[in-house]
């Protein structure tokens, strides 16, 4: 791997907020291995590399239509490997969008035209139908037994795949570190043959903490455009995967638009689709209306899969006790379905089967906690660390079977409990990559559920947590609109950004360092170009000191010229930093004459510690 | 001290949301001891009762009038005690509001009429000059050695102030305990004889976080109005305690506007108001400015000050090659004095003076943490933990002059040098109240920095900091309007009630359990009423489902009616909970069997999980 950066001129792209940035690339061992990265250009002409998550909207030499989709840029990595194959795929139905009386149950209709042409049957935003590129599913060459495709096979074998080496320069390691991690069963690579579109990127303890981001329409609101607009936003302020969690109608197809046009691996819940198939009633869900609802998933492209296999029958009176019951929805469906049938649930009796599949396509397993806690009363309870005991034993089937597997963990969780919580599950997991939901740390304040689980998450991410599914300021009170997901990504990437910190990620600190200088030579263009939201940084600053001079001001606008201890300290700096005396810790002789000196030369220099505004 | 509802329907207030909640009050053992609290009634005809901080604005039967100043409510306790005595007070002077050139250097002129009376010289809002009641300034009555008048001189003779017992009350412990604590120096009590409208409070490592919110304008913005509102507003929404943090014009005068309508303590910088004295220049400064600023602040009713008496000349180099030098601007002006003159502090060396001074009016220490880091990089160095020996050093000085004493920490402070940051302040510092501006754990998100700060807040808090200073929005960018004063609040009290849960503070998490069992029974309107900001909740609530009947609805907008996890889980409640079996925990065999009846149950119902919409 070389690390220089590929961008030439005419690939240079600057950034929405116009000058101070743009997106790069790192070339990799061959030529279509190009690595995105924004490059923040400081004013003392440095410049700082950061991860980028945004995909190709954000470079201005790309033209990208939401109509057409992104190119496919894993397309030829999957097709040299040679393992796997295209097919005819299973034929779309009414009912994989919610449509249930316009057309007879389980009648077909031609791929691509569900709800299309002149009956559109309800379907909204952007036309319904995707219009892109006919597209037949692919998935591992046929066999009496279906090969393993996915990156865990490939780790086992040695194989450093194009896959790994693009995370591996997102991650600033070693292409082989990669490797190492992800059979180890430590990392995950989401990356199903069927979204060529998405720029590989690893989950793991050992890499930077990754921040998910939810959409997704509810019965209730929301349309296929705005899902899909959700998610570029998302992506854009750094959202490294995105799970649609629609239910309701027209999933099918909003998930289409949705994959198509992202840049990172999506993650879905295949089990809400499935209810819609049998009209909401969970105790007619069967294993075949699921695998069929899965595999329906999985040759569309998505990349990894919530699947609540571990809510037993026998774990559910734990939860009657609860103060909050169960809160999972795909927890309470199986509960459900459970107490229906008294039995253990398809999910958990056809797993070995479940993992064939999803092998098939390299989808990830992401083992939903249907029985985490819905308030910090019922944090770490015999409920949760019952169905954790499970999650640890479907892990270790599903490694046997190369499937890629991370664990989900809450919720609500006190702060006092957050460690004891990611370290039973690490352990009972065999380090499986831990994803969480928050946790949010108390229950008090609906309205801002971002902030008490952005406290959660920054510690639990810390401790060893590797993706944090975000909370919006809606949490527990409606869906989040394009403000509020702005709001739950940078929250998060606020928390993922201060574990790294805090595990002392190779590099992480990098980025507050490089702020921190220009914060303290005032750069104020610097400051905010290397801000995690730039135009929020800029337009606070701009609220009280408008004028452009104020940018190149050498006092911040909360203290006034007068006041500014940062001009003061700079000073003081200057007398005895670096610059003003020797390299190296000062011995105590060298601090006192260099004081004494320092001492004369600032009465020389008339007292004057700050400097009247006309000879700024 | 008796706990019953001392409220009346004539005393009863409706809060500003109307229904809902009213402010009630507890009584204590005499009937001028009455602590207002937060009344919130639910639908279920239960109560639960928070801490209140708002003050008499939010009993409607109280009339307020910024103009006459809140009641004096502790004057008669401070009387009784007769151990002050009224006094002339020092006469003020135009440069008490930075007024410098309308009148000559040191003219006095009449108390109350600093640019009164046609000759406002600058004075903007609310008319300057405060237009209530004459009052003569208060101090511990004279004799050879001025005797202590402190609440720590009070607890370590063994008495329990009214103050105390009213402290006690609003935190739920006994004022025997309040006592204690404070005779330990273990917590402070800051309540100038000369604010008298002082609500008593308690900050301590073993009572409840406290939240201190931060208002002052600056040389470059800002007014009187505007400081006396942000101060009524930050109560409103909690804060604790508001430090007046002006510079510029109108110190004297703003502070005595914001004194005589606060309801919490008031915490001051003195040298900044004693540097505009001697225009903005810091060798210039001398013990004499220092000490009258400080007298004329103790007269005006300070209830505690920030001394930055740690800064000592050796310490300075230290601060030399740190990315981010010195960010305290107590701390930076320090650093400059020491650095002209050449030797230690007036604040060192007359600090057995300054505590003299304190203890006659019972002004409060907080020890200016001048050195503190102003990024990650920064954190726990050398220079920090030099100047935290000194502070240690301090509050035994000040304990001995029985002045009650805090002291100040950080500032910017990665996650995992939180816990030794604070361990090693409670050591050093013999278990003085700790209080720490955030800590901000990373430095990269300028804009958001209530959040990169509320996660160190909120854990810092759990390991014993007693009071977290807020940080709002506008850090580092500008100052912040009303809008950030509310988002700094509330991000704040939600950090100091995951602490206050996490230590397992007695009756913390009473008020999570009573809002998830609300959100539990789908008692939408106890939700919003319970919540830490009623009107965002009921406003993000309204968003998605604005008909009133969807604030009755057994679902919630973000999954829709057929996918309401609550709902399913408050089936099986019904099933396996205290309702429908039995108490205590249970058995296999009750389990097994009670699952198979339900399970007959369940299919006998129907198998229906969720009810149609026509049927609810």
């Amino acid at each position: 791997m070389t690390m220089q950066d590929a961008h030439t001129p005419s690939s240079a792209a600057s950034g929405p907020t116009g000058l101070g940035w743009h997106k790069g690339y790192l070339s990799g061992s061959r030529p279509d291995l190009r690595v995105p990265v924004r490059r923040v250009h400081l004013t003392d002409g440095k410049d700082v590399t950061l991860y980028d998550t945004s995909g190709p909207y954000t470079d201005p030499a790309i033209e990208t239509d939401v109509r057409r989709g992104l190119p496919p840029l894993r397309q030829n990595w999957i097709i040299e490997r040679d393992d796997t194959e295209e097919y005819a795929g299973r034929e779309l139905r009414p009912e994989d969008d919610g449509i249930r009386h316009t057309t007879p149950r389980g009648g077909a209709v031609p791929r691509g035209r569900v709800g299309g042409g002149g009956e559109s049957a309800g379907l909204d935003g952007l036309d319904a139908v995707f219009p892109g590129r006919a597209r037949r599913p692919r998935r591992a060459r046929s066999g009496g037994h279906r090969e393993a495709v996915s990156q865990l096979a490939y780790a086992k074998r040695g194989l450093v795949t194009p896959e790994m080496e693009y995370a591996a320069i997102r991650e600033k390691r070693t292409p082989e570190f990669v490797r190492d991690e992800i059979a180890a069963g430590r990392a995950v690579l989401p990356a199903n043959v069927n979204h060529p579109e998405t720029e590989p990127m690893v989950i793991g303890r050992n890499f930077l903490v990754k921040v998910n981001a939810n959409i997704g329409n509810s019965a209730v609101t929301s349309s296929i455009e705005e899902e899909v607009e959700k998610m570029t936003w998302a992506t854009r302020w750094g959202a490294d995967t995105v799970m649609d969690l629609s239910t309701g109608r027209n999933i099918h197809t909003t998930r289409e638009w949705v994959l198509r046009n992202s840049p990172v691996p999506i993650g879905t819940v295949p089990l809400y689709q499935a209810l819609e198939k049998v009209n909401g009633k969970a105790e007619e869900l069967t294993w075949d209306v699921y695998r069929d609802t899965v595999v329906e998933q999985c040759e569309q492209g998505v990349d990894y899969m919530t699947v609540h296999a571990g809510v037993l029958l026998r774990y559910v009176p734990l939860t009657a006790r609860r103060r909050t019951g169960i809160v999972s929805r795909g927890g309470s469906i199986l509960a459900a379905w459970c107490l229906a049938h008294h039995e253990e649930s398809f999910l958990y009796t056809h797993f070995s089967e479940l993992c064939e599949i999803l092998r098939s396509y390299d989808v990830t397993f992401s083992l939903g906690d249907g029985l985490r806690p819905g308030c910090v009363a019922d944090a770490n309870d015999a409920a949760q660390m019952a169905e954790l005991e499970t999650l640890g034993e479907l892990t270790r089937i599903a490694r046997r079977h190369d499937v890629q597997t991370m664990v989900e963990g809450p919720g609500h969780v006190p702060m006092h409990k957050i460690k004891e919580n990611i370290d039973r599950q690490q352990e009972v997991c065999d380090e499986a990559p831990f994803y969480t939901l928050g946790p949010l740390t108390t229950d008090v304040a609906p309205g801002y559920d971002h902030i008490t689980s952005g406290i959660g998450a920054a510690m639990i991410g810390w401790w060893g947590t590797a993706m944090l599914c975000y909370v919006t300021p809606k949490e527990h009170l409606g869906l989040p609109d394009r403000d509020d997901v702005k709001t739950g990504v940078i929250t998060y990437k606020i928390a993922a950004h201060a574990a790294d910190v805090a595990k002392g990620h190779p590099g992480a600190q990098d980025w507050d360092d490089a702020l921190s200088d220009a914060r303290f030579e005032f750069r104020w263009e610097d400051q905010f170009n290397l801000a995690l939201d730039p135009e929020t940084a800029r337009s606070f600053h701009d609220e009280t000191l408008p004028a452009e001079g104020a940018k190149v001001a050498h006092f911040c606008s909360m203290c006034g010229p007068k006041f500014c201890s940062m001009k003061i300290s700079r000073d003081i700096n200057e007398r005895f930093g670096p610059g003003g005396g020797e390299e190296g810790p000062l011995g105590q002789e060298e601090i006192e004459a260099g004081m004494l000196a320092k001492s004369r030369e600032f009465a020389e220099g008339g007292n004057r510690v700050y400097l009247p505004l006309t000879e700024r």
